[in-house]
């Protein structure tokens, strides 16, 4: 006897109230027979001009019922119409962008060496492109409910790639997944799509099954490092392992020179509180851990963080889970001996938090223990500013971290200015340990563009691509090289002829 | 008290005699140096210029030392002078081609897009390239002591990305292996680089160390599926995973359509035999299992082959390990009811082997059990012929089959003229398994070109990348973006005067 599936509400983060009954959980039937659905329409997606249609449609019906998604992802997120409208902006965006990308072909990579018989050994005709993997999973993120979930990135890369998807739903936002997977469905019938290129399932098991489902043959994932860690064992665990791109946390660090303090002391301390609160502090890339000089520059700096961090109201964070994993993990951080709260993160009222800073001086981070708690993420409006004494102490930090999203360094006009000497070296530092390098600005605010990466080292994510930009369509695609395959016979793509005008790299050149 | 290292043999397959002794296994302190050597040589590879002058360097020291080279693989080996002269010549040509990758430098797939304060949101100047990984462990394969050994392929293409190698060599060629290391070592020291940039490390043990180190980044392996899962499985389970490049086995399928078998009977029953004794049988890419349509086209066929393989001498497996697991392997297959051995694979003399092959109906291979047991490699000179009665049959056994590295079409001339029809569908299908395809051709002699593929769907690859082919380098870097850094701190490749002419993608063109 199959258990009754358990509901899915749609909860109001601000009141903790439930709106509406939305789905029920997924049983294991369900997501195989979402998965075999999405494995029938593999063919179907095949067609480049179809797939670049559906993106650009589906782009469309999101924008034509702009309202109403915005309005049920802020009844669910509390993220407020404003950021939610620019989310879709950024959303749509993707989903022109990957068609763009779909139409000029570069992703697909192809190669082409003709046969020369006069090398040792002759060299046969050979000729290299990529398909697509098959059906792919993407775990939606709690943070963004519209770019890093069911419309998201990972979603419109995998549909420009040409592999179907199946969305296992962020449990924090499913009515607004459910309603842009049913205009993302809308588009695919436009397309002339069958309705198994995208489903939508809900629950913890629904994710499990999926992952370890043999029709499916990647996932992306944005979450928790317990989480994401999870999935990416069972990813690699099952009989044939899959491809598991995973984002998982990141402390964003920010290092300040001293004469960046000495310069701009009130600027970077408000610019920081900015970016620490941005979203509730509920960004990937919000900076977690700021390395700042000792000294009264650096306590001007921090003196502006704390006031600018004072006038910030209180905010509402996505789910009720979220909220009581940031007061459990502020509270854990402010109990370790000698960790201050000059600015005390905590509850603000019933369902928001007020944001806050921890204060450190950087011989403890250096010790280990109980302080390797400081150099993990802590989700939402907190950062840890680490006081150092020298150049080398900062270093030593650095040394001791882990993968991130992103390094951001505060440097003076001099340094920025300056080749070689001690911001140089900086650079190198931080290049070692992020994905991406940030000078005299702020790591949130993520723009899509093909020199995008918004991945790094483990545990910022599993794999070495990106889930923003147009790289991230090459997560979803293999190459296959075709020797001696008559022109009649080739994919479209490889002919000699070039139908689709796709650059190519002929002899590598 | 740590234990007495066990001593490493050089061992002549012909005789099954020791040589020589090489050296010794590497204790867990000496693979821990050997990283640390190699963690400290990174900074040393980090110019292009030098890395690729050492490339080309250890190419023309291998090449001076020819004689010598070949004649002590030869020895451990038995793979014949005229064969390693051959792979020699590859494996030098492969140094040269990532020395002119490294100069080239589209690897590096720089991306540049401009700041634009006009877009909405405004873009940041962003800029992208790819960093090396770091130490990269390379597992050497059995059966190309050279090519896919310590200078070969993975280590061409990881020290070309600017990571230092950790060699763990194959058991049955450790004096290839060490001869090899010092010239490569040797070229490293012309080249002003520390010995540390490439080590070598004997034992099982120390592969697992190896796998394990914390300071280790990223690893190659060619071999057999149970060694390289255990490898896979140890690297994903490390608190930091690493990517697991790993070639584990293929089936290596071909198909001969009614029409060619009818066309061609005798020239592809001649090829086919060729071509799974080439090298005793010892190809990751041999054809392991061929379709042959029932009737007399394909019997005669078979007679072509059988008559092929009996012209064929016995020949010497690399060493007796894969000499037993060989005849082991032959004699399971056989022993299934209804797989009959027209050409009985066999001990030739006490240290050598014969080839042959096996027959069976491709009703059995539906049925699975211990069927199944014909779906995995068996490494050396046999091959199963699977007849099949209509291609549906034939498309239902190729719907079981394993990932592989390469599948091979025999068509007829009209099928191989003509769009559509029979011989389309065959290339789509055996794309799906397979990362190579082959027409009318045979799958051995895998050459070295930018459009190559040696990769394929587990188990064939647990990775996406090749191993074979100027796209090897891809496996050994991360992208990394920097956001609004000044000129004068930007890595040279990413500088706006572009001063080494790279090739680079601005605003996506």
């Amino acid at each position: 006897m199959e258990q009754t599936p358990a509901p899915v509400w749609s909860v109001d983060p601000r009141t903790g109230e439930r709106r509406e009954q939305v789905a029920t959980e997924a049983t294991p039937r369900a997501v195989d027979e979402a998965v075999r659905a999405a494995h029938a329409a593999r063919g179907a997606l095949s067609d480049a001009t179809v797939r670049a249609a559906f993106l650009r449609t589906a782009a469309t019906l999101l924008d034509e019922d702009a309202a109403r998604v915005v309005e049920t992802a802020d009844a669910e997120t509390a993220l407020g119409p404003v950021r939610l409208t620019g989310e879709l902006a950024r959303t749509t965006g993707q989903l022109r962008a990957f068609a763009d990308a779909v139409d000029e072909g570069s992703y697909l990579d192809v190669r082409i060496d003709r046969a020369d018989p006069s090398l040792s050994p002759p060299r046969p005709d050979l000729r290299r492109y990529k398909v697509p993997l098959g059906v792919s999973a993407v775990y939606a993120a709690s943070n963004f409910p519209l770019a890093f979930s069911v419309p998201g990135g990972d979603t419109a890369s995998a549909l420009a790639a040409g592999c179907p998807v199946v969305v296992k739903a962020h449990p924090g936002h499913p009515a607004t997944s459910e309603l842009c997977a049913s205009l993302l469905r809308r588009a695919a019938a436009l397309a002339g799509l069958p309705a198994g290129v995208l489903a939508v399932v809900h629950g913890f098991g629904a994710g499990l099954e999926l992952i370890g489902h043999p029709l499916v043959a990647a996932a992306g994932f944005t979450g928790s490092v317990r989480g994401g860690r999870a999935l990416f064992d069972a990813a690699a665990a099952r009989p044939v392992p899959i491809p598991f791109h995973g984002e998982l946390g990141s402390l964003n660090p920010v290092v300040v020179t001293p004469a960046a303090a000495a310069e701009r002391a009130g600027e970077i301390g408000r610019g920081l509180a900015g970016s620490v609160t941005l979203g509730v502090g509920q960004f990937c890339v919000k900076p977690g851990l700021v390395l700042v000089p000792e000294g009264p520059d650096g306590d001007r700096l921090t003196g502006a963080l704390a006031e600018a961090l004072g006038g910030t109201g209180p905010g509402v964070l996505l789910d009720r889970r979220i909220r009581e994993n940031f007061l459990a993990g502020v509270g854990e951080r402010a109990a370790l001996p000698g960790v201050a709260a000059p600015v005390a993160a905590g509850p603000g009222g019933e369902h928001s938090v007020g944001a806050g800073y921890l204060s450190v001086a950087a011989g403890r981070l250096l010790t280990g223990g109980a302080y390797d708690l400081l150099l993990e993420e802590c989700f939402g409006p907190v950062t840890v500013v680490v006081r150092y004494a020298d150049p080398g102490e900062a270093a030593s930090v650095l040394g001791r971290l882990p993968g991130n999203l992103s390094a951001t360094l505060q440097l003076s006009a001099a340094e920025a200015e300056g080749a070689g000497g001690p911001a140089a070296e900086l650079i190198r530092q931080v290049t070692e340990v992020a994905g991406r390098v940030v000078v005299n600005g702020w790591p949130t605010g993520v723009v899509v563009a093909p020199a995008q990466h918004h991945g790094g080292p483990y545990p910022a994510a599993t794999s070495h691509s990106t889930s923003v930009g147009g790289a991230a369509i090459e997560r979803w695609l293999r190459p296959v090289a075709y020797q001696s395959v008559p022109d009649a016979l080739l994919p479209v793509e490889l002919r000699e002829a070039n139908p689709r005008g796709l650059p190519r790299r002929v002899t590598g050149k």
